[in-house]
């Protein structure tokens, strides 16, 4: 098994498993189809910081072009550091405190996505006491369902994002006479990991409405934030939604608005350039299965274990004879589970496998859980590879801690 | 609100939240009732150093006299490091590794519990070449239902935690024939957060069985490892499952059996010992639901997203009017949610709440998901307080990347 011009079993000769392999190629060429699929529209791929915010992932994409996708003041600082310039950085989420705000303020970001009534109060106020007026988009639930995981659908009417769409225009009016607010542009994000279209189909269409609507009554709007959520194919579905279907959809029911369009990326840039690289402990053998127990855990790649996620898992070389295997990591819960009932090639203690699809909401949802040294991350690019974040050693891992005086 | 002599209202101006907070006298007193309910056996508490493993936990469980339960080299570095002496030190877990392994050794702990043939295998291996002898506890599944969530049971025949009971006479016949292996006693656990007894008592009158069963063909056990997994109240239930009816039970089924009894409680120690305090950043008014958009979100305290965990939360100030709210987190995920139409007094932005029960399981599984800065740990002793591990910084968070030459 290779990543680019790199055998992973020579890798892993370098790096002690279990670590995280990225492909540059594999990110630039995710990135490209993207670029392509919009190419006929004025738009900007704002890629989703939080799936996978190493530096060296970021600054990857912003050779390419791409702006970001922030939730937090820690991912625009991310961002900026990585040469993402700030007008290509968008700031979403709920909880968006007095300091980051003033923080993204300061920065001159492209565009605040506003989530309720008292952020959009708090963000004018604080732009106001700074001489300045910030432009938002506010985000709208266009209530439609996005048919994903319930812990990340995020576009029907009643939850913490965003504001119904029905609601929509009064707030628009209000904006539109703040002091701090610059009315922008219209943000929509339904959820994660859609492996269907039509949801967005259906937002979309939603969206247009709206945007005509504000427009016919006066109301600035330049910019169209379609958010992002396309899904990948982690293993379990014979195919992965098309990219260019997705942005027929957007130029369909939004080209011809005279809008700049943003599109927000994450998972489907990073998550199949990435696998999560481990070695195999024991093969266990009960009465009725088989345990591989790796050196990876839950707390370096959570998703099987918190949405029952499927990912793909593969011997790194190839073995004639299968087992089937509850794939397990060596944390003490039975929710360490990689996979149940799986069948791969045959394995022995030291073998390697590679978890797929593992470069988004792999790394960034890591833990030091059972005091495990985190799994490092290796990006390769042709025949070369760089250690982009170290595993760190015990003694820092237990320096993090102090005593107090009375210990 | 006070923890022991200190207002949590004064806490919060030093500290920014969120924050955890432990009592230093809620663990003692915790620590102290197993201390009682075991003081007619002779009897070894190992705190089970997953659920909180900062330095200042440990090493106040050390001078109560504690041990340590520990499932990785990190576990065991940190209670060496916090005072805990090896010859307190059990080391469990379906994966350790031949450094781990070899480390443990290095240090003579108490002893190994074993979780697999190819473990014990491994570690007679290990331990003949470094001319040791290992001591052992089998860990024996004695297939009783322990009624608790089912990532978190452990004591069912088929899991990849321990062996069946059945096949537990076997394994020790060879064990007491490898070299490097000095069988020492028996090991059970069969889950976390138990709130009924029942599964304890069938638990331990079937390990009575198997170690008279040892006994009686010539194998020479000294120990018996009952685990843990007592569960606590986080506020649903009426009442606590009662440490000494546990023990009374340890004490029925083993205590004319002439061994050392080992019980390793860690949520039951720690979880109603800790807060999680945490600041309202916004209230949001949908058209059916309230929301309460905390600083704390799911990075910090991850237990009601992965497990769908009941936490009791309060207002610090108490409030007399009530309202339903859904509690909320600022990560980008619906899943960020800390209860859903939980009624707790009112609130308005900055006022601060209480996440109850977050002493055990909370900061050890924390991450930097959405490039969130880490909530601090405090420790409070009387009226003094000492901040046991600190809020990193951005620049500290993004110095753990680094670019590769190409970039």
């Amino acid at each position: 098994m290779q990543v680019e011009g790199l055998a992973i079993e020579a890798l892993a000769q370098q790096v002690p498993t279990p670590f995280y392999c990225y492909s540059s190629k594999a990110i630039a060429s995710n990135y490209q189809r993207y670029s392509d699929a919009f190419a006929g529209l004025d738009s900007l791929i704002c890629y989703a910081v939080k799936a996978n915010s190493n530096q060296a992932i970021l600054a990857t994409l912003a050779r390419l072009g791409a702006g970001a996708d922030t939730v937090s003041e820690g991912e625009i600082r991310r961002a900026l550091a990585a040469g993402i310039s700030a007008d290509k950085i968008v700031f979403a989420g709920v909880g968006k405190s007095v300091a980051e705000i003033r923080y993204a303020l300061a920065q001159d970001i492209l565009q605040f996505n506003v989530e309720s009534e008292p952020e959009l109060m708090r963000i004018s106020e604080q732009a106001h006491s700074m001489g300045k007026r910030a432009r938002v988009s506010i985000r709208v639930n266009p209530d439609v369902e996005a048919k994903t995981h319930a812990k990340i659908t995020t576009g029907m009417a009643e939850n913490k994002f965003g504001i119904a769409i029905d609601l929509a225009p009064a707030l628009y009016k209000r904006a539109a006479n703040l002091p701090g607010i610059e009315v922008s542009g219209v943000d929509v994000h339904i959820g994660s990991q859609l492996t269907e279209l039509t949801p967005f189909d259906q937002a979309f269409s939603k969206v247009a409405d709206l945007v005509t609507s504000l427009q016919h009554h006066g109301i600035d709007i330049q910019v169209i934030d379609i958010g992002g959520g396309l899904g990948i194919n982690y293993g379990e579905q014979s195919q992965e939604p098309d990219i260019t279907t997705y942005a027929s959809f957007a130029k369909a029911h939004l080209g011809h608005l005279g809008c700049k369009i943003i599109v927000e990326p994450g998972r489907s840039i990073l998550g199949n350039a990435g696998v999560l690289v481990s070695r195999v402990e024991y093969v266990k053998t009960g009465q009725q299965r088989h345990f591989l127990i790796l050196d990876a855990a839950m707390n370096d790649l959570i998703r099987p274990s918190m949405y029952d996620a499927y990912h793909h898992i593969v011997t790194v070389t190839e073995q004639t004879q299968k087992v089937t295997y509850d794939i397990v990591g060596p944390v003490c819960e039975t929710g360490d589970t990689f996979a149940k009932g799986r069948t791969i090639g045959q394995c022995q203690s030291g073998d390697l496998v590679a978890i797929m699809g593992a470069g988004a909401y792999g790394a960034v949802m890591a833990s030091h859980y059972n005091s495990r040294l985190n799994a490092p991350e290796v990006l390769v690019k042709d025949d070369q590879y760089s250690i982009i974040r170290e595993r760190i050693d015990y003694d820092t891992l237990i320096a993090m801690d102090s005593l107090p005086s009375w210990l």
